[in-house]
């Protein structure tokens, strides 16, 4: 060793003797718990055959799917996993198999902290019916059924559910799994419904709550049964120590349960107030990538801000891939992957108790997944990671809403402004200006009473309209808008928002032609209420109130002389109106010379009436479509659309502005050739009553 | 036994035999791997005291902080805390203690894989040199320092991390720790610097991957320490395979290393675009509640996309509360969070790697919640869960940029508009038209060449203007806009935004007492750029061009008659520019009877001057300042703000508008007093000279 070497090891031991300088270190400080006190403790299983005495009395050729053997084949895969030390365990076992948590009955008291004593005697009384009477109420009821061993198998999986919570909350288990059955969380304060008697995970929560006290005051139920867990949420609704999430199809309230308490909307009342958060599907067919997004957007940073004592989670696995009434494709790993994430919170204290799933292989593999997991085998990866547009729809709306009672949750809803201006009146007015400033456009008198005063000033034609010149009649949508808002609050700032308006150039170039030229501004929201501060989707009847529109300018503005050259220029949403009008207004398409229509997201709209023969052909043959690559009609690769949808093109941009941008050339010169041939046509005086062209 | 009973365990019977019916059910596909192949493996640690040879060959009286026992001080720490089979450990042990990974030197085929050839031969030359050498180095390079052992303690350092990461890679353990330095993430390709000789993680990546081929193709690199890991984002730039992520304080590129590679727009190029995302914290100070935000924001949504085969953690633990250089509060159960969220990925094969973390208490405390986290302890909850404002613009701003290269990060950019305008362009057109139709007011002539552009259109007057009334002169920022963007596009529509005018009560108010005004909007953004579609700060020349125009104003619009009472309203920040006016044009306040301002979220600006001893208690006696109650003027409980800010009020409101609707009786009875009592004053000729009060 060189002298600077023995230098530098003097220096190091020199030094440590030095160590206090570096930080206010003391060794009380310092000594920890020895181990891994929790990660030591084994993960607990509870399973009772006793939970499989529930069956239907008079089984029918017909399986019902909350099947006896659900339970048993759950419990079997464990055991073939080498995870529970049984006879049919193959080996090697796991280091440390899972711990058996014994199932007992839930005691009146404890049932009638959940549901009404009348409801816990109703379901004791059928102990002692006759087939006869148990056949009767199940088929009296909402999707339930009974046998006189009912009450005894409801009252362990109730019991299971509470022994399962209790033991993870007193931390004599690392986390545990209750393989119990029947499920409970459909069953309401006074009602069984759902295949579910006695609620058990709410008893559980309630039990964990008395018994624990301030040790497990706040406890969170994540339920990613495929439907929505009514039961639970009525339980805990106006309750600020119980977070209840659940994932699950909505189908706009006609999945089961149905109604619409499962919608986003319904956050909890009172103290309660946004300790209810639904996510609902708005179908099925819904994946990991949608249930990831669910948990990375919504429920774990809620969780987290919640900061639960005791994580519950209502696992039905009718949202797994096979499950043929959930119809979902959620995988083992994903189940996996959410449970791992739930463990991050609690310090791990999470107790996952069964509620729905009817294909025995889906549930067997989803709940082998959780259990592994559970006892610390890493999640795998998973194979589809994107979320949809409609879970991306439905978890922003979600998070929007849920913004008001959550700190994490971001953008702010906007705050209600005082005597604000919708911005397309601000925006229309500005058009008018430039508009009028440009070309000399100037607004055409609208009979109110006739038409919805939202059409006061959205109607604009050049000083030429009347004379006998082409007429290029435009229906647009508002123009386009971008914008950053304020991450926090979603204001606005004005320079950072810009808007699209390309019919400027359109207008441009058919003044320069010496063409007439009406430009009509359809607002995609009509009535005249003022700003609500609230989202509201585009208006139902502007579809009506459009073609009402329409018709009323064809008569007084447009249809002067018999030989003018008319076309009609539709720009997004807004040109349904102009079909409507051609279809229900009879041979008003001869006197029309061509058809020219942008769809971005708005279906393509088809051409035809059973009156008027003529029509699709001539659409056809007089129309030019141009529709967004991504748009749902170039989807069926092999069937092409039909004619009835006109001569469309696909253009090669997403947005109108941009698509309209990409097209005007093609558009200037067919509108060009046929005003001028049809100008020739006019003057040799051709029968009015043959369609212009084909 | 009931008949029925054993009738429906008959049924039981009978049916495990149809199991069949209600799956695909096949014996072999329910096979599974026994126990838990990965999670009853071992977790691994690499700790070598040879790395400590590296320490300074004459340490000065001050200790450097990087410090040979950091390692040592971890290292013990781990054994406290029975995790490592060692003499020093105390017990019980954790039933399965750390499995021993050894350190080897890395060869310079591996270090040269990202180190030039001349590097690695210039680290080895210092084997051999003087102290005098190595001193000279040490003072003539950026931060680091040499003795005769620092290139064998580096290539231990290196050869750690390799040997830790493909041990993760392979298998061998279920994941690692390597307790190594010298640190890596700032040794460059060809230069050591930041306490870095040679760059650890990315040399240990590049041979994973050429060890171990498509098995490890994909890796994720997130690094927590502190700063920005400069060397290993410019070792993967243009790597579409590796996905550096790192999370630092940034301040504007003063922080360690400094520039602005660190900033939030660096994003990776060619290939590789996207593959580098940058959290850069505006200023120190930040902590858990604002790590989990960003984690959950950004990281796990874009780690999850990238789905890697590998993650190493560069673990500084400088950010960790304590640390004196990092200036930040990150928990050691953050710590534990972090690395339980990161171990979803990659099927668990997470290696972390030590880079820089200079409190030997709050390394060691880190340190050991990340291991146990490894090793299946659950990770602790937070005290802190919720994000700053800081951390959300921040990582607001990442997720905006990040979107273009990332499926599930939304909201896209908005794409750029063809020929779009500014919306404030848009606005203030709308409230020239709206301030004529009502009120008649009409624009006044600027003169251009003097003038911004901008200002165009901005600035209105009543037609009383120019006579001998009492004159408002308003300065306003933009109206307010609120509206919810399309969550996936950014997409705005028009009816569901809208914007809040409140000037127009209290122009409605004035005329109507026949006082006169003058509305001077002041847009956020002056110069006349095109919208960029990119989000722009608000501009900085904005107050010099407000006082400008507020000069211009004064000369040819405001001061005719002498005895003229003028009123100053300033909403937002378009006051700044008053204040100035105010400040710095001598005498001027004399001529002004009052002044009341609306203050959100900008500064209140003081009012005072060395020139004009009078000025401050002039505007303390003739100002009303409405303050947000949200404002950080109130922060500070105990100092009331000094008088130079002028007569403060506190609002129960927090936007302008809705401040304004509040106080709208307050300032209108304020300026009706002053406003007469002067015209009282003005008839009976008081002196000129003095202050109009006080």
């Amino acid at each position: 060793m060189s002298d600077s070497e023995t230098n530098s090891l003097d220096n190091l031991v020199k030094r440590d003797s030095l160590v206090e300088t570096n930080s206010d270190w003391s060794d009380e400080e310092v000594t920890v718990r020895a181990g891994l006190p929790v990660g030591s403790l084994a993960t607990g299983l509870c399973y009772d055959i006793r939970m499989r005495y529930h069956c239907e009395v008079r089984p029918t050729s017909e399986v019902h799917p909350e099947d006896p053997r659900r339970i048993y084949y759950i419990y079997k895969e464990l055991c073939r996993a080498g995870l529970v030390d049984d006879p049919e365990s193959i080996h090697p076992l796991a280091p440390q198999p899972m711990k058996r948590i014994n199932a007992r009955s839930a005691t009146e008291e404890e049932i009638t902290l959940i549901h009404s004593e009348a409801h816990y005697a109703f379901v004791k009384s059928t102990q002692d019916m006759s087939d006869e009477e148990l056949v009767y109420l199940e088929n009296n009821r909402d999707s339930i059924y009974f046998n006189r061993l009912t009450f005894t198998s409801s009252l362990l999986s109730a019991g299971g559910a509470i022994e399962t919570c209790l033991a993870v909350a007193r931390r004599q288990v690392k986390n545990a799994i209750a393989v119990i059955r029947p499920p409970g969380h459909h069953a309401e304060h006074d009602t069984a419904m759902g295949f579910c008697l006695f609620n058990n995970v709410p008893v559980a929560a309630r039990v964990c709550q008395n018994v624990l006290g301030d040790q497990c005051r706040k406890i969170m139920i994540l339920d990613w049964d495929v439907h929505h867990g009514n039961g639970v949420q009525k339980a805990f609704y106006n309750d600020p120590n119980v977070l209840y999430i659940s994932i699950h199809v909505y189908q706009s309230g006609r999945f089961y349960p149905g109604g619409d308490e499962g919608d986003w909307d319904h956050c909890g009342e009172g103290a309660g107030l946004g300790k209810n958060v639904n996510i609902p599907w708005p179908d099925q067919g819904m994946g990991d990538g949608d249930y990831m997004h669910a948990f990375q957007k919504v429920v774990m940073p809620i969780a987290l801000e919640f900061d639960p004592d005791l994580v519950i989670i209502s696992a039905g696995f009718d949202a797994a891939a096979g499950d043929v009434l959930g119809g979902c494709f959620v995988s083992p790993s994903c189940y996996a992957q959410m449970t791992h994430m739930l463990m991050t919170l609690a310090n791990g204290k999470v107790a996952v108790c069964l509620e729905g799933g009817y294909n025995f292989r889906s549930i067997s593999k989803s709940a082998l997944a959780v259990t592994k997991t559970l006892m610390g085998e890493p999640p795998e990866r998973l194979s589809k990671t994107t979320p949809t547009q409609d879970a991306i729809e439905t978890v922003g709306r979600v998070m929007n809403i849920q913004a008001q009672y959550w700190r994490c949750m971001y953008p702010k809803p906007p705050q209600h402004l005082t005597g604000a201006d919708r911005l397309h009146d601000v925006i229309r007015a500005y058009q008018a200006q430039q508009l009028y400033e440009n070309f000399k456009l100037t607004a055409l008198f609208i009979y109110r009473t006739k038409i919805s005063k939202s059409f006061e000033n959205q109607v604009l034609a050049s000083a030429n309209y009347h004379e006998r010149v082409p007429l290029i009649v435009i229906f647009h949508d508002p123009p386009e808008l971008m914008g950053y808002p304020d991450p926090v609050t979603s204001r606005l700032e004005a320079h950072n928002c810009w808007m699209a308006d390309t019919t400027k150039d359109y207008i441009e170039w058919i003044l320069s032609k010496g063409y007439a030229v009406i430009d009509v501004n359809i607002p995609k929201h009509i009535s005249q209420t003022p700003a609500t501060g609230k989202f509201e989707k585009e208006d139902e009847n502007r579809p009506t109130a459009t073609e009402e529109l329409a018709n009323y300018l064809w008569d007084n503005y447009i249809d002067f002389h018999e030989k003018r050259e008319v076309f009609f220029l539709g720009i997004g949403g807004a040109f349904s109106g102009v079909v409507n009008l051609l279809i229900n207004r009879e041979n008003l398409y001869k006197r029309v010379s061509g058809i020219i229509s942008f769809v971005a997201e708005n279906p393509v709209r088809a051409v035809s009436s059973n009156t008027q023969v003529w029509l699709s052909k001539w659409y056809r043959d007089n129309s030019l479509v141009f529709v967004s690559e991504s748009h749902s009609v170039w989807k069926d690769k092999e069937r092409k659309p039909s004619k009835r949808y006109g001569k469309l093109y696909k253009s090669s941009k997403s947005s109108l502005s941009e698509m309209m941008t990409e097209s005007q050339q093609q558009v200037f010169e067919w509108l060009a050739d046929r005003a001028d041939e049809a100008l020739d046509e006019t003057e040799d005086e051709i029968d009015e009553d043959l369609p212009m062209k084909g």
